[in-house]
């Protein structure tokens, strides 16, 4: 029989209740509703006011008392001074778990919030009904049609996130889909009065549908734990965090915003160095780290040939691929003898950096170039970077240039070695729809984008160190 | 009398001559001759190709000697080895200036190329005539109708550009109008074999339409004449350079890239903090830094009061911020009580950075938040941070969130300190063109725009830095 996480079942909910939902389309029950609705949810869903007869359609309940059926899952949008009763109401209806979108609590600066926060605790202790929140937004998970932003993707992915910042989480979600990124579950979980991170991180290490485990973190109350819970993550699955607050000024935001005991910053960055969970500073970040993960193997090396276009962008992508802690070897002679076949020396790099016009000769020439790059032995992986401005620029019908993705999609995939593809491009009114469009079909054909040369080395270079440590056994 | 610079002439041809057009699509003589004839160049245009009696229907002349006019400045795209004889043909007719498309010279690795180079200021040293490149693009100056690019603004600006790479300022062009920066001359000047940095930045220097001064620069010849030049331009404009080739590799990709003398990093290093040119790392942070020198006028401390929507973003503000440089004072008690009149206490954070739901409340509640931020003596700029994608994703309707950006704008203008407005957006599809209308919205108002508070910050502290140092005379 399959190992079921004792957390698993706050995921699969087969009735939901919302409360302090009204006909207000600025109301935020009604915000929280409507993603359900929309998303596929199987199960019941209950509105729920004392002041409405009906939401939407729907007939809206004055209490839990009154819903005849069973109420897995309640969503609780009402003022915080009114959360104590509504949490014994639900203790006496066998509600299993309850997400608390009210926020007033502990995050607040009057000590009230701190003594509110204190009650929900005392009032569960108990009765095993467990409580996201407050002050968040709860649970995402495209496979039970649990969604609680309405533009949410329906697909599910291998990725779980799990965010102390409910806005980070509807930013994650989306910004991720653009990239190519899906997620098993999200969980929003704010100021985590009893589901803390600690819990969901060991969820999501025996969660089978998670292959890699991604967080925004504030902070913890019990470091101890944590660090316990983490270092068994890592070891089971690539963990990348984002830890918001690690200056002075963002630690006392993170108190404000989530009452988050931040933590010292070299206590975080001990933690980071000592379990090898890998360290982003942007949800952007944590986006591009995961990527190769999902999209590509791993390089034996840290020897990167560069392939493109400009002269500029290519000795740009050198510096910033050194940088990142790649390295750009020089081609031998004979390998630049061969890349000269495929196209004129004038206004061509041959050293590698490739900036190769013979992009624009042919699709033979092209391939040709990348495939003789590729398969010389000094070299541990491939990034290929390419701008639809540049391309559009010289005069080149939009026909043409679409044709060309698809060239080096085949390059790229036919290469005897790992390869990312960069789509830099300054995202004008007119580059926007094309860019959009040959993002999609690298991530449809396997392949990572990144929006520059920066990101994508510096992600990369997170990716390699990961599975070197991991070689090594150099995992605690 | 107006003092005329001796490069000025360049940028004021009455006729010009483009050898190597024919009517192939795909030609590249051709892709330099339609932008000239799209802006508005009011002189002369000669199409020149002994194999064509017409090109685009105009007529096309076998060789310079056969056209009955003057011509000012010739834009040349022919094979490397025919470049001596063209020049030759150049100094007969009296042609001012050439510009070299024609790549093959000192940045190719054969030792012809490097000769070939050598004979053109052979050619050209006793005629007065000047080169610019060869292996560049040439000049844009949207006030006399130049233009090598088929999309580039008509519209003129503060800012002058110089680049090593012909890409790099295709890039910048469009990149920087979608930014509300414009440009007054940009010259991608290739190998310099004869106009180079110097020469161009002391025009700059010089040049009335310039007041900010950029460059992408792959390397000096003269480093003693170079630094000199810097020098005397730092004194007289802020000068913001991305330089290229940082890294060893970089170097080396400089060198087969223009053949560039990339020197050392440590010179460079040193030169910028002699000097108190500007370094920036990309063309992106070029953009950036030479932004709050259009919009922003000189906070008198770098003390950034945040304000913006999402507890997760103003947690990684603040960080961002302090990172950067500048400071993130927590606003006093008193403040924050006045504060809470504007919005609830719960779910909002008032003690900088401020995350502020008064946004949704209303304009007036927004706009005294604002205010009371930034009459506080602590406060010595503003940082406004909003995601389209946050205000879409609640339900909001599309025309309500339109009003808010002009709310935004009008507090951002009539606070009592400088301000900045950052977008932050993941750019998903629905996103892109509310994002594009909102920096435009901005742009006209007045107020620089940044895609991250990280960028934002970067640029702004490293304005704050540069008046700080002119204020107490610190620049050399």
């Amino acid at each position: 029989m399959e190992f079921k996480h004792p957390l698993d079942y706050i995921f699969h909910p087969t009735s939901i209740g919302v409360a302090g939902v009204s006909n207000d389309s600025a109301n935020i029950g009604q915000m929280l509703l409507l993603p359900l609705l929309a998303s596929g949810f199987g199960g019941q869903v209950y509105p729920l006011n004392p002041k409405q007869d009906e939401v939407l359609g729907m007939k809206c309940y004055a209490s839990l008392n009154n819903i005849p059926g069973s109420v897995d899952y309640l969503i609780v949008s009402i003022p915080a001074q009114l959360t104590p009763k509504l949490l014994e109401d639900c203790v006496a209806k066998g509600v299993k778990v309850v997400t608390l979108f009210t926020a007033g609590f502990s995050e607040s600066d009057d000590a009230g919030g701190k003594w509110l926060e204190t009650q929900l605790g005392q009032i569960t202790r108990c009765s095993g009904m467990r409580i996201l929140g407050p002050n968040c937004l709860g649970i995402y998970c495209p496979t039970s049609g649990l969604s609680f932003g309405p533009d949410f993707p329906g697909e599910s992915g291998p990725v779980g996130f799990i965010s102390q910042s409910g806005g980070n989480t509807h930013y994650m979600i989306q910004a991720a889909a653009t990239r190519g990124v899906y997620f098993s579950k999200v969980i929003s979980y704010g100021n985590a009065c009893d589901i803390n991170e600690s819990e969901l991180l060991d969820y999501f290490t025996h969660d089978p549908e998670t292959k890699i485990i991604t967080a925004y973190i504030e902070g913890t109350k019990d470091g101890a734990r944590f660090f316990k819970v983490l270092n068994d993550a890592v070891k089971a699955k690539p963990v990348i965090i984002f830890k918001g607050g690690y200056t002075e000024a963002g630690m006392a935001g993170a108190a404000s915003h989530t009452g988050a005991l931040a933590g010292s910053e070299a206590v975080w960055d001990g933690l980071f160095k000592q379990t090898g969970a890998i360290r982003a500073y942007s949800l952007d970040e944590l986006i591009d780290i995961a990527l190769p993960f999902l999209y590509m193997s791993p390089p034996q090396g840290k020897n990167v040939g560069i392939i493109g276009l400009g002269g500029g962008a290519s000795v740009q992508a050198a510096d910033e691929c050194t940088t990142a802690g790649l390295s750009v070897p020089p081609l031998p002679q004979e390998i630049r003898g061969i890349l000269k076949q495929f196209t004129t020396s004038a206004g061509n790099m041959f050293r590698n950096p490739v900036d190769t016009q013979s992009f624009f000769i042919g699709p033979q020439q092209f391939t040709e170039t990348a495939r003789t790059v590729a398969n010389w032995e000094g070299i541990d992986l491939l990034i290929f970077h390419i701008s639809p401005d540049a391309l559009v620029a010289p005069g080149m019908r939009q026909n043409e240039v679409k044709s060309w993705i698809e060239i080096v999609i085949e390059v790229a995939k036919q290469c005897s070695k790992p390869a990312a593809i960069v789509l830099h491009s300054f995202s004008g009114a007119k580059s926007w729809q094309l860019l959009s469009v040959w993002q999609e079909q690298c991530h449809e054909a396997g392949l990572a984008t990144f929006p520059t040369v920066k990101r994508a080395a510096n992600a990369i270079s997170k990716f390699i160190q990961y599975h070197h440590l991991e070689r090594n056994g150099q995992k605690s």
